[in-house]
C-alpha cells in the first residue's frame, strides 16, 4: 500500500492557451493497494495498468480510493491528476528508475496533451507543449511575493463544449498579441511585479469565446479585481477562475460580494504547489 | 559632448515573434554634439526631436556622428538603436529625471512596435508589447552557460518586404503551436538547457514565410547546426540569422563551410548584452 498525491493545476494560463500552467497546493490523495481484481473503471487505475504496458513491466492488480479530491469537471485538472498518479504508481511497481520525462510523456498521451500533466507532475509555473507527438515541458521563475486563489463554481462544464466555442482560424494580430503577453506574464511571475501582472494577462485566443459559458464570469471579474486580484483567468477550460494577488492579500472583501451573484462560487485562497505530485 | 553606446538586438526570436528579443553585445556608437544646426536627416537626431517635444522639454541643436555602426538593414536592430540614442540624449539634455518606461514609450511610438527599442534600451532577454498603444517590456532570465553568434548576408532585406508576405489569418493551432514554443524557449533560455533549447526554436507564424526571402537560409541552417548551434533563428525580419550556442563553442567547424554558399556571410560570436544603452 502507498499514498500518492497529485496537485491541482490551472492550465491555459491567460495569454498562454494551451501552454503555460501552474501547480497549486489543492491536493487529490490517492491510496493504491495489493488487489487481485484491479478496479479498472478508476481513471487512476487506468493510466497504471496502461502505463505498465508502455514500460513491457509487470505489476499487481490494484484498487485505488481517493480519501480527498480535486474537484472534478471545473477546470482544476482532477483528471490529470488521476492519470499522473495512475503512471507514478505504475513506474514505482515496474521496480525500474523511470525518468520524469518519460512519465510526462505516457501522462501526455492518455490526457491529450500536456498542459495539466506538466504542471500536476513537476509542480510549479510550467510551460509544456507538444512537437512531432512527444511532450515538452520546462519550469518557469515563479516570484514568492505572489499567492493565488481559486473561484470554484457549483456548475460543471465540460472541456468538450469549451473546445467547441472555439475558433477555428484567428488573425496574426490577435495571435502576436497572445505570444507577446504571455512573454510579459512570464516576466511578470518571475519578477512578481504587481503592475506589470495587471497588464500581462490579456488573452484574445481562448477566453473571449469561453467566458461566455461561464454564468457572469465578467462581472465575477470585476468584483474579483475591485477585491484586490491583480489579474483573472479563466483556470484550464473553466468554469473555475484562477486569481493572481499579491501576497497577504486575502481577498476578504470578496467573500460577501460571492452572494450578489446568481451561481454559488466558492473561494479557495492557495498557493503555488513547488514539488508536484509526490509518492509517499 | 556625449557619447551613447547601444546594443545590436535581435528581435522575433524563433516562436516570439513580435514578442522576445535579445540585446547583443555588438554596439552602436553616436557621439552627440551641440550645433546651431540640428542634422536632420540622421535617425537618432530625429528621435532626439521628437522626445523633447513630447517631454515638452529644450534642448540645443545637435549633430551626430556615428564611428562604430551595428550593420544596416540586416535585422539587428540598427535603427532601433538610433532611436533609442536620440531618446536617451533628449532625456539626458532635458535635465529631467526621465524613466526608462517613459523613453521606452517614446521609442516605441518612434520605431511603431517595440520588439528592438525594448532589449537595446534594457539590455538582455526581454519581451515586449503593446496593449492599448502602451508599450510594456519585461526582462527575462538568461542563463550564463549561452553564447550566441549572428551569421550577416551581404544583402540586404527591407521589413516592409518581410512584411509583406506573412498570412493576415492563421489556424488556432499554429497559435498555439508558438506559444508553447515561445514558453519552452524561455524556459529553456533561463535554464541553458540545451537539449530543451534544440526543441523550442520552431515557429509556425512568420520564418516558414520568411526564409524563403533569404538566399539558401534553409542550407545555411543546416550547416549551422552540424557545426554545433543548438538552435538558430531568422534575427528580426532578417535576412541575419541569429545562432544559439553552448558557452565555449566557437563554431570553427562553421567558417570553411560559408563558402559552400552563393553569397558572402560573416560569422560573429557574440554574447548577450546585459546592460542596454548607455550614456558614456
Amino acid at each position: 500500500m502507498f499514498r500518492i498525491i497529485v496537485p491541482a493545476t490551472s492550465g491555459n494560463l491567460g495569454p498562454g492557451f494551451d501552454s503555460l500552467g501552474i501547480a497549486l497546493n489543492i491536493y487529490g490523495h490517492f491510496v493504491f493497494e495489493d488487489s487481485p481484481s484491479s478496479d479498472e473503471k478508476h481513471l487512476a487505475v487506468k493510466a497504471y495498468q496502461k502505463a505498465l504496458e508502455w514500460m513491457d513491466a509487470k505489476g499487481p492488480g490494484i484498487k485505488v480510493h481517493t480519501p480527498q479530491e480535486i474537484p472534478m469537471a471545473r477546470g482544476l485538472g482532477s483528471s490529470a491528476a488521476c492519470i499522473v498518479a495512475g503512471v507514478l504508481a505504475a513506474g514505482h511497481m515496474s521496480g525500474k528508475d523511470v525518468p520524469k520525462s518519460e512519465l510526462l510523456q505516457m501522462a501526455t498521451e492518455i490526457e491529450g496533451h500536456p498542459d495539466n500533466v506538466a504542471p500536476a507532475l513537476y509542480g510549479g509555473l510550467v510551460s509544456s507543449g507538444l512537437r512531432n507527438g512527444r511532450a515538452f515541458s520546462g519550469k518557469l521563475a515563479l516570484s514568492e511575493k505572489l499567492s493565488f486563489a481559486v473561484l470554484i463554481p457549483d456548475f460543471h462544464l465540460s472541456t468538450a463544449k469549451s473546445r467547441s466555442v472555439l475558433p477555428k482560424s484567428i488573425s496574426l494580430s490577435d495571435a502576436t498579441y497572445n505570444l507577446s503577453q504571455q512573454g510579459l506574464s512570464i516576466s511578470a511571475l518571475a519578477n512578481g511585479d504587481p503592475e506589470l501582472i495587471s497588464h500581462a494577462f490579456d488573452d484574445k485566443l481562448h477566453q473571449p469565446y469561453r467566458f461566455p459559458l461561464v454564468d457572469e464570469a465578467e462581472k465575477l471579474i470585476a468584483i474579483a479585481k475591485e477585491s484586490g486580484a491583480l489579474a483573472v483567468t479563466l483556470s484550464g477550460a473553466g468554469p473555475s477562475l484562477l486569481l493572481i494577488c499579491k501576497k497577504g492579500n486575502e481577498l476578504k472583501s470578496l467573500i460577501p460580494r460571492l452572494s450578489e451573484l446568481r451561481n454559488t462560487w466558492e473561494l479557495r485562497i492557495c498557493q503555488a504547489d513547488t514539488q508536484g505530485a509526490l509518492l509517499l
